[in-house]
């Protein structure tokens, strides 16, 4: 079988079939579209061709260490994409330095084309979340990229890289960065070299931006932006980060929730009782603490603080549309993660994440297991994130969530309590509200150009698009909003069940070849 | 200034001539009681004068570690009090090993009096908790005894032991079994040398009894008991263990609380989730495990668990007397322990140890702190504590709580949840019932030989004794009952705010010498 077999015959013939027919409907009916469609094909042909060189100079990439921890392992990555890009003839490749000394730089490059209209920046980011190897499945190491049959969970093995490039969709590269998103890095790049090296032209100036801190929380995003103003204007960001959608069908996103945080904790004894000399006199603080994240919620998992879901902007006629359309991958997910009931019941996956929630991230008290003792523990702590959807205020829904810990009889201080407070509260809660929160933001499906973008995205799919209002993850998308007055839209290409920020991280072949292919019908864009 | 008149000032001049004025009072209308007054008074007197080389002993006993993992060392705590028996005259001093091969011994030995009517087991432990040296204040070591002039927590400072002799009764000797239990032993000896050295013989047949294992659970004391059943008959065990009144003033304890666990694991995702992508759809586990302890409870602190105070066995009439005239230190306690409200609405400390409890050891899910991460954890887990009182059985009480779960709709596994499982409960709860429960133990205050012992106790005394009739500990008392058909009553002898089972354990000196007081008035008991 020759390569293109292979790689067809893998992404399952239906699929090819399929192809070819939308192929013929595209020719008759819309001539435009059939053009564009002929064009990804080539480049796409292109990359299958050079699959070898392709996984070698990416597996190269991946065994750059990237974490925030390995400054010097940043610098390699941020050098080794710059050789990529000149290698690529990109233009103006160069290092995009925060104004605080010493932070991490961005890579940026462009290519401008004489007559285009538009100009679309490409975002993925280098870094990579922090690694502990001892976690990782036996004889796999972060930074050694390694070929598997197929997912480990699902009964993959190790197998060599092909001396003859042949490789079949379902294999799997495991490395840290594998999707998230040295992925986004590879496509975006490897379809700009589809697109040239076939003698084409990207349909509107490309400009690249690749960031090296997005694990770390952007810190420096901001001033990237500001400095850096004049050359990224832009008018659109495409954001090439996440997975696609669980039922593996292509999507895009057009927001991210926002996202806070608060600490609490419950103050009783000052220290630690014999619980059988005061059990049942002392007050017991995880017993207060569990009635009061209890109140929180009611029995049908809505939150029952007053006003948590007002100010919620209404989803648009587009969106609602969008929303219905998205496939239903609740029972393929419960299965998949052993559950047999959901939390807010009635309510989808697609639905809930576009209300605002409340999630305990983590709570502690005393000891569990062989640590635990006879004892009252002296306090007992909580961290709850705060997800917010478009129109919420981060800093007005944590005060609400105060507002009904006040309701609940608590003097809220931010400090340990003092000797005169004890005497005075019966209910002592430290509350910390964290300072970095933020807003969600959502992109307009009805902006012109982002019809393009699923019109051009479409052209790569046999199935119909997911159409995602907004993600569950929180990115700090109003950045580009603010310093740029920027406009930006995800299109996410890695696997959804790649293990991205944890262990046993790994893009699936098949989805970094789809991404090539969705990222050259983002560059034809005219 | 005499020795005796420093211990007098120390003790109180108000204490002094009340004592004098208790005693005219004697005098004058019980000859009886006068006569063993006097001999107390003497015995007392002896101890006082011989404060230094009473002093030196204890301090050489607390130079040797005696925790659960040095058995070396727990050989030379026992080898030591062997040799303090010999010393005293005390006959048939031996170690009682239990059958198990290796385990720690008793140290017993014997006085029979001539026609002596009864028989008393004076019982202490020579083991003490673990230590963690980094966690005492600085310059204590636990095993090298130091003497300050007053608590630690109030501003006491480490001084010399005095070359003269003359102690105090503020000051304090710091070191591991200062005062548990160590000074009970020490109390026990010193009580008897107290009598003989005076030329006087105790009123009954004593039997000493020092167990080297309470700390660790008292593991083999059953064994013990079982074995030495012959040599152990005795018409009242005193257990010379634990703190006297939180008032200061001295008590008698007829009972425990029971004790048994719970330990709770709920379930949910089978992986870790971003609380972005699945926050309020997944269940989050912390989330259900707060949900179900907060339903074992009102707001008024009281156990909404159906049946969870039947069963209790009803104070006889002198019990509630004793109870009513147990002095209040709710107050001081609260000051103490920096509340300003009990958990319990409207009950009183004493009232609260005489009800069965249900109290929340430990909880933990996920991460808090800088470990914190925006997850929704897989599961989450708490320890539960069930204190018993008279009538309660362990199984039957934790079969309540296990009830009142399943009506919350839960599965109750007592493995991680299979598949199967998973599919088809919303909600599962693993629950690891405690084995090793005890019931309460309680001895009737109105026995012929229990009034013996409150009237012997009494003349040491200028305040009404407290006399409770349940301590809020639980000790395995029912053992002597099983084993020997034994009653028994706790006589404890340390102050209140010993930091027993923690760091800087501590024992105040005039808690010694009136241990040692209250020691000599039951050997006098005819």
């Amino acid at each position: 079988m020759s390569k293109r077999q292979i790689i067809n015959l893998a992404v399952g013939n239906q699929f090819h079939f399929m192809r070819n027919f939308v192929f013929l409907l595209s020719f008759l009916f819309v001539q435009f579209v059939s053009a564009q469609s002929s064009a990804i094909l080539a480049a796409r042909n292109y990359a299958t061709k050079n699959a070898d060189a392709i996984i070698k100079e990416f597996t190269e990439f991946l065994s750059l260490p990237n974490v925030a921890a390995d400054p010097a392992g940043q610098q390699k990555n941020a050098a080794f994409i710059m050789a990529m890009m000149n290698k690529r003839g990109i233009q103006k490749v160069q290092l995009l330095h925060p104004s605080t000394a010493g932070a991490v730089p961005a890579v940026y490059g462009e290519v401008m084309v004489p007559g285009a209209k538009q100009t679309l920046i490409f975002y993925a980011h280098y870094d990579g979340q922090p690694v502990n190897p001892t976690q990782w499945a036996k004889g796999l190491d972060p930074f050694q990229p390694k070929l598997f049959s197929n997912s480990i969970d699902k009964d993959g093995i190790n197998i060599l890289f092909p001396a003859d490039g042949n490789y079949l969709n379902e294999w799997r590269i495991y490395a840290r960065g594998a999707s998230d998103d040295k992925a986004g890095v590879a496509a975006i790049l490897n379809a700009y070299d589809a697109i040239t090296k076939n003698g084409m032209a990207p349909g509107c100036n490309l400009k690249f931006f690749f960031e090296g801190e997005e694990e770390a929380g952007s810190t420096h995003l901001n001033e990237i932006l500001e400095k850096y103003k004049s050359i990224l204007q832009s008018d659109l960001w495409i954001i090439c980060d996440g997975p696609v959608h669980q039922s593996g069908q292509k999507q895009i996103v057009f927001g991210v929730r926002g996202d806070t945080h608060l600490d609490l904790t419950v103050y009783a004894s000052k220290r630690p009782l014999h619980s059988g000399h005061y059990g049942n006199w002392a007050p017991n603080p995880a017993m207060m603490l569990v009635k009061l994240l209890g109140s929180m919620k009611d029995d049908n998992g809505r939150v029952t603080i007053k006003g948590f879901y007002d100010d919620v902007t209404p989803l648009t006629p587009s969106e609602k549309k969008a929303l219905n359309e998205v496939p239903s991958v609740d029972e393929q997910m419960k299965k998949e993660l052993g559950i047999s009931a959901v939390e807010m019941r009635g309510v989808t996956l697609s639905e809930a994440i576009n209300q605002p929630s409340l999630n305990i991230n983590g709570i502690q008290s005393g000891n569990v297991g062989k640590m635990a003792s006879n004892q009252i523990p002296t306090y007992a702590t909580a961290v709850l994130d705060l997800r917010l959807v478009l129109g919420n205020d981060w800093k007005r829904q944590q005060q609400k969530v105060i507002d009904h810990i006040k309701a609940q009889g608590y003097y809220i201080t931010n400090n340990e309590p003092a000797d005169e407070e004890r005497n005075k509260y019966a209910k002592i809660i430290k509350v910390i509200a964290g300072q970095d929160g933020i807003n969600a933001q959502r992109t307009s499906m009805d902006l012109p150009i982002i019809k393009k973008v699923i019109a051009a995205v479409t052209t790569t799919s046999k199935n119909q698009l997911v159409l995602q209002p907004t993600m569950g993850g929180s990115l700090p998308l109003f950045l580009f909003e603010k310093y740029l007055n920027a406009k930006t839209v995800t299109v996410p290409i890695a696997n959804h069940d790649n293990n991205q920020h944890a262990e046993n991280e790994n893009i699936r072949i098949g989805n970094l070849f789809d991404g090539i292919e969705t990222m050259v019908s983002l560059m034809l864009i005219k």
